[in-house]
């Protein structure tokens, strides 16, 4: 499986190269391929803010390579280069509030940082990290689809009817993808009749990005509006409602692209299984539930127009970018530390604390 | 209340002046104000397909309207006009499959013709006959909005947090709407704190429609994807989903607006009270359930481009416009010809075997 994954691999949206950071504008996709070159903390988190890049894993991994950059300037500025770092860390953790995986990043970043031994070189270690970072993902990725995949074998035989929520492919991770990691693999496995693919609203990334994606790789997708998920739950006979995370807290709540909870209310309500897929740096141990998490909320203008286009009138909008859904509506959550079925505080504490060599 | 909602009246959608029917045409709103003048049935049936007109009870006046136009071109040519109109009727007809209350106006419209006495004018008996069911529906928005109040106060004393879902407003009706009838009517009364619309994809009548009539009426509103509908009812207290109606079976199962079966699931895990405020010719008592309903699946393009602006890529999409919220999720149908709560066929058949004036 491994093997037949990384053959298939097509898409990438961040590229490290020359001592630079590309990313590609995934506001324009699927009508533009824009690619961009970051050489500042700065302009790193403006590109995370403003949406340039996207999906928690490839902002964790946008932002450890924004640390690298960050500390080139501040060595070439010489004087405290450490302390001034310290500014590109505040600047680069307050571009997004919700992904945890960006903290984490930076975290593991300034970790590494602190733990710089005599004579190395920090620019060298740093960049190093960031590259670790990158290539563990894209490991987890590869992992979490095999464990994914035998989660639906061990329900199901023949082709089923998936659900998916926002893009958690190539275009959100390092690799190839979280939940639709976990699709692509089943796909190669015989596993999928067809995807259907929610839109998501406001920002489509469903049918700019994931539908897009599948498509491009010969899956069978099917677009549709958000509203019609339940709808196709009870008709289209789906069996799988599969999203990646954001955040993931001490029991198991998981915080993800809004209308995720809406799915596993209606997901639960028609029998129908709901899986998550995160890596484990999404699982955030030190909230204590969902309650927790900073729901982040982006300017309601982001309903009244598409793509600079106005289409409504001037009033006002509601415009929270992530949900929580409880534990108690998830099936399973997959990791690449293992897999956790209905998940609870005491599963989750046992997968963080698991001995393992990733 | 009557006097002060015929006060509020403000937007009109159909008007019929000087022998021809004029459209505000509804996928221009909210940013250019445009009528239409129409003057044969198969433009009228054009209108209604190309959605100019929409919503349930407009669509059965409108029709109604172009069976008069139809008549007039018919008698003009002299003839055997009586079966010539047939072919406008049928035109009329294949125009949208869902709604009911267009196949409920021609019937009555046929109706009319068929008790035809001597000597009356055909055409000015059909004209008669259109206004009066234009009229009657008007009435039906006054009494549906009185009724709904009730129940609302019933349950509710102070200022509640309502949600609805695409546009029932003065555009959607012949006066000034059914959900949002009783949404206007209890803003009124002091229950409204805020109306939280749903952008209704894919054509945004929640966006563009009913949070502009909102707005313009000085109605708090604020406005959602409907994927935040959940985190809403979950974060924000709402109480009522406040919904109206394409077609009523015989045992109180309801086609509406795709999403509002997602509403009604989520609504009822969340312990909110769901309303489906509709008038009697939304009701279709010859189809025992859902199920028999036919559900309109227009084309797939209409997720893919926005105000003729390409957001997708090129791939298939599933497009049904409708879905069917089964009895049992359902609080109360609210109509002009009396409240039922907790819907069953029995309780559908005694309301609509009540002897009534109207």
């Amino acid at each position: 499986m491994r093997e037949r994954l990384l053959a298939a691999e097509k898409v990438k949206s961040i590229d490290w190269r020359d001592g630079r950071l590309y990313l590609l504008d995934q506001r324009k996709l699927p009508l533009q391929t824009l690619w961009h070159a970051y050489e500042s903390a700065a302009a790193v988190a403006e590109a995370i803010r403003d949406m340039v890049v996207r999906g928690a894993p490839a902002i964790g991994i946008s932002a450890a390579y924004g640390v690298v950059l960050g500390a080139r300037a501040r060595l070439a500025a010489g004087e405290d280069w450490r302390a001034a770092l310290e500014q590109d860390f505040a600047l680069l953790a307050a571009s997004r509030p919700t992904a945890v995986n960006l903290f984490w990043a930076l975290n593991r970043m300034r970790d590494r940082l602190d733990r710089l031994g005599q004579g190395e070189d920090p620019l060298r270690v740093l960049e190093r990290e960031a590259i670790a970072i990158h290539d563990s993902d894209r490991e987890a990725n590869l992992t979490m689809a095999q464990f994914g995949v035998e989660l639906i074998r061990k329900h199901n035989h023949n082709a089923q009817q998936l659900l998916t929520h926002c893009n958690t492919g190539a275009l959100a991770t390092g690799g190839f993808g979280t939940a639709l990691g976990v699709i692509r693999a089943a796909q190669l496995d015989g596993l999928v009749e067809c995807v259907h693919v929610d839109e998501t609203r406001p920002w489509l990334q469903g049918s700019r990005l994931t539908a897009w994606e599948l498509a491009g790789e010969g899956v069978p997708v099917s677009l549709n509006v958000d509203a019609a998920a339940a709808h196709l739950m009870k008709t289209r006979a789906i069996t799988w409602v599969i999203v990646g995370a954001d955040r993931i807290t001490a029991n198991g709540d998981v915080a993800n692209k809004i209308g995720t909870y809406q799915l596993a209310v209606t997901a639960m309500h028609h029998g129908v299984r709901f899986m998550v897929v995160a890596p484990s740096s999404t699982i955030d141990m030190s909230l204590e539930s969902g309650d927790d998490i900073p729901i982040e909320e982006r300017a309601g203008g982001e309903l009244l127009e598409v793509g600079g286009q106005r289409i409504a009138a001037d009033i006002a909008a509601f415009n929270p970018v992530f949900d929580v859904t409880p534990a108690d509506l998830i099936d399973a959550i997959v990791t690449e530390k293992g897999v956790v079925e209905r998940p609870t505080a005491e599963k989750m504490a046992e997968l963080m604390n698991r001995k393992r060599l990733h």
